[in-house]
């Protein structure tokens, strides 16, 4: 195992080409965050992730958690690595400064989120619950709540929780049946149990602050009647001291192929006569308030993705330095030579990098497109939410999908032991298992996108966002030969995601079964595609910072042969995906459940 | 969890119809294999997996295995299932009728092997490492050694292990340097380390079989310099009874991400002054022994990502169909309908069952190409084999990548459950990620195919084998409207493959690494095309069945559903990866290796 290194510099450079922060900084949201600022938080921040969290990774795996009636015990190790995330107070990094927070972009913040998931991604979900529990009181929490718990949460002391699911209530959230029963004092005492619940107790922080989705009693059934509370754990005195113990107990933890040291929680409330919760916005909101966060939410959980694939990639890329089989082909040492001369390895190293970078650009990308929509007004701001709606579930499945990829090809790298848990690729790969599940399976990610976002606007939108990437064609044509295949390949690869764009919009209003049979196709193509748009948005950005006198010969070199790569070698594949669409519904129905059992 | 069940019905009709039965049984080495036979055989086989083997595979992950200087004691459960598959005498499967084997062919084999692993993946690695040593002392071994070591491999009292891995030596076998030292008395002293040694010790048989590469005092660099030797952890006394222990000690197992109770050992070999040996064969002729063996090893690899699919589908059927979330689209029902309505779950289902169907069909054809080769003389003889060696990397490789692939899809269907241990589906998923690089990685796979297979007779194997895969087409034009879309996709597919043949071929003679660039999309080519080919076939068996009046419809027809869904979803990729193959060296070898770093 070598050491994490956040790769700033990486960062810094898709920032700057696919992050907008020239059109950021000139909003008034986001007026005090110019390219130094941002250059020099980042390399901070990655400086914390490599020496803070970094060497807790493999101890947080390996140890994992303990679990007893009094509470969860998380490896002190982590406990440490949290405390000092606290004093720092990175916890902010992107929250509202009326509150506490740095008020930084979601561009700027997912560069910092992937930085904090390679160093560790199991404990980055502890600061990660707690943005999305932030977000959320931001925009729904009374003024005494954020004074209260908004406060607490920004400067990490206190840390969050969503509790979603229930055990018959997973993709289905309507299905929840947690109880919120009003009291004189306008509380509610709330009693049900939650199931997959991350960071949903543990011994890092003084307090927890869980925000649940319950029922109040005659709300009507499904989403509509699902309300979000404030639940603490310790209750909070009127001097803002911690009171009693809620009524709240984690009963069990998961068993996980991953994330060892994020405690996935079974919580129970109420078995004590109701948790007293707190209403947040109003009764039958709580989904319209989960909504707010999930754009960022899932742009978060794509980050993990290309956090785990990043550090995956640097273990592989020196791995394949330090192993010596083989010889080289037309080589003249008769020694064994060190792997990374062979074809396939190189074409492996390749894969990943060139993925890591087109998934980073997605991320950044979309999260820029979010920060945008919301400090840009009328219109201008209506165009960026809509991209960052589109791009969203393609942010989350692909890059998890590829992550899962990615992380498989370092260990295909070490070879037999990549396979051996003291090589630590094989962490990662159990790690990024999980995220192609959580927030929202993938399939669900497919559905959103081919079932809500094709349709807005009647398609305008997805018709202008491919119409926006084939804008790109001109400047890679006068970039010359170098961009030549680029230019090609992502012409093609652009023509066969509007054709599968087509047929689903055509056959899906006849009928909705016949589009989404191959939503995850179409996704895959949208995230293969639309990476391969912004790797060569890079390469042209480094293009013209050579023709500039850039003296980073190298570096910008290297963005250039990625997105070659990746073009020549991935974007035909997108049109190869164009049969799983267009082949519809009727292959999966002609058989019913009895007829596709094993016999 | 449900409990596995055998597929005997879709074992019995891939051996009718891809399997070549009735030529086997026309030959003199199996005259005595009918379909009936087959068919008892199988039905037992598969009830033996399932009841004895089965119930023990949730335990063995669990519990795992203890070492200790006295050696590797494996679960009791797993020690009284192996005992009770050597009571039934299953090892000799398809060992020769001289030393006590039953003489079955390989392509029945198999099967049996994907029942084994099914039902508990880990433990299947023990009998089939003593198939492989079998097979090897068959080909090499002295009468004598064939009446000590053989006989008692045979009947699985014995077990076998293979020792070609050191600390230096993976891949490249040739950098070995354990040695072997003659003695007067005709035996030699052998020391060195030998690691990841598949149960090369464990508690559950007397003695253990070591088939150990070494390397005489003289002896030339590289693999010629190699030879094999049996170290029997035991030595035999002349009258057959256990002897001293020799001088080999287990001095540590890997902690593994999966295969938990498949003990990969550290193997110390002359600790005392050197463990006896005994030669195989003659001096130098080590790697041509294991070459003897390979194909059948291969294939076998190929198997476990069969197995470990086959389990897993039928985890995930189940479990789509008691797993209720969402209203089923256009449904009539406000209640949660079982997920395997939606669309989606459906694709995952239908994706799974088919690549198991079209894998089982190819390992079961590559194994029958094998046993005719055995079987046939002269030219018939001749291309069978050539068929056999030229599939057995696709069999191994591909295989084995889609296994990762179909096992990660249990767990997607799953949900979060199956990420939690206790599901048993991620035991699947981790048990399967070892199989795409033991025994030759994907990659090594990869260059064999085109850097060894290709070239046969000049090109001559393959063009013969894809012109094979063509004659399909006449059957499917006549076989009408529900084989259209399979007949154009699969002719399209294989114009793609012969391209890509067309261009690896003429490239990869002015320059090897041009060709083995592409290699690895090559071979993930030609399993996908192969696939679409053999399922084609069981398609048109299963219209031919059905045309002949057979009553079993559903099930017939369910062949036919699975290959249309593969060649409308999975066939139109295989010209997705020419790109790949075509791209050429140039983008992996643009940069140097620290300009490929991140940064």
């Amino acid at each position: 195992m070598t050491d994490y290194r956040a790769p700033v510099n990486d960062a810094l450079f898709t920032l700057r080409q696919v992050g907008m922060l020239d059109e950021l900084t000139k909003t008034q949201r986001f007026a005090h965050v110019d390219e130094e600022t941002a250059a020099s938080v980042l390399e901070e921040y990655g400086r914390f992730m490599q020496e803070v969290f970094g060497p807790t990774n493999a101890v947080g795996d390996r140890v994992g958690l303990q679990w007893s009636p009094e509470g969860v015990h998380v490896p002190d190790e982590l406990t440490r690595a949290y405390a000092k995330f606290v004093e720092a107070g990175w916890q902010g990094l992107n929250a509202e400064e009326a509150y506490g927070g740095a008020g930084f972009p979601e561009a700027v913040f997912v560069l910092g989120a992937e930085f904090m998931i390679s160093a560790n991604g199991a404990l980055s979900m502890c600061p990660g619950l707690t943005t999305g529990a932030i977000e959320c009181l931001q925009e729904w929490g009374s003024e005494e709540q954020k004074e209260v718990y908004l406060r607490k949460l920004v400067t990490g002391e206190w840390t969050g929780t969503m509790n979603l699911t229930e055990p018959q209530a997973g993709s289905d959230v309507g299905l929840a049946t947690t109880k919120a029963v009003p009291q004189d004092d306008g509380t509610y005492r709330i009693s049900g149990t939650k199931i997959y619940i991350s960071f949903g107790e543990h011994d890092m922080a003084e307090n927890i602050v869980h925000l649940v989705l319950a029922r109040t009693p005659d709300a009507p059934p499904g989403t509509k009647g699902i309300s979000l509370f404030i639940v603490p754990k310790f209750l909070v005195d009127e001097d803002g001291s911690l009171g009693e113990r809620n009524d709240v107990k984690c009963v069990s933890i998961e068993h996980k192929m991953g994330i060892h040291a994020s405690p996935t929680c079974v919580l129970s409330y109420g078995d004590d006569g109701g948790a007293v919760g707190f209403l947040v916005g109003e009764e039958g909101q709580g989904m319209r308030a989960m909504f707010t966060m999930m754009n960022s939410a899932r742009i978060a959980v794509g980050v993990q993705g290309v956090g785990l694939s990043e550090v995956a990639y640097q273990q592989a890329w020196q791995y394949a330095q330090d192993r010596r089989q083989g010889r080289e082909i037309g080589g003249e040492s008769k020694e064994p030579a060190p792997i990374v001369v062979h074809p396939d390895v190189r074409r492996m190293l390749l894969y990943m990098r060139s993925h890591v970078e087109a998934m980073r650009a997605l991320a950044v990308y979309n999260a820029a497109a979010l920060d945008l929509s919301r400090a840009l007004d009328g219109e201008d701001g209506e165009r960026w939410r809509e991209i960052a709606e589109l791009l969203t579930p393609v942010t989350k499945a692909w890059c998890t999908d590829v992550g899962c990829e990615v992380t498989s090809t370092a260990i295909q790298i070490y070879g037999g032991m990549g396979y051996i848990e003291e090589s630590g690729v094989a962490q990662y790969f159990r790690d990024a298992r999980i995220a192609p599940i959580y927030e929202g399976t993938n399939g669900i990610q497919a559905m959103d996108l081919v079932g809500r976002k094709l349709p807005m606007r009647m398609g305008g939108v997805v018709t202008d966002f491919i119409a926006e990437m084939r804008r790109v064609d001109a400047r890679l044509e006068a970039a010359g030969d170098d961009f030549t295949t680029i230019r090609t390949n992502l012409a093609a690869a652009l023509d066969a995601l509007e054709e599968a764009t087509g047929w689903i919009m055509t056959n899906g209003l006849a009928d909705p079964k016949e589009a989404l049979a191959g939503a995850t196709a179409y996704l895959a193509m949208f995230g293969q595609a639309t990476g391969g748009w912004l790797l060569a948005r890079l390469a042209l950005g480094a293009h013209e910072e050579l023709a500039a006198g850039s003296d980073r010969t190298d570096f910008l070199e290297s963005k250039v042969v990625s997105a070659r790569f990746y073009a020549d070698h991935y974007l035909p594949r997108v049109a190869g995906l164009l049969g799983s669409v267009r082949a519809g519904a009727g292959d999966l129905y002609a058989l019913d459940v009895a007829g596709l059992a094993s016999s």
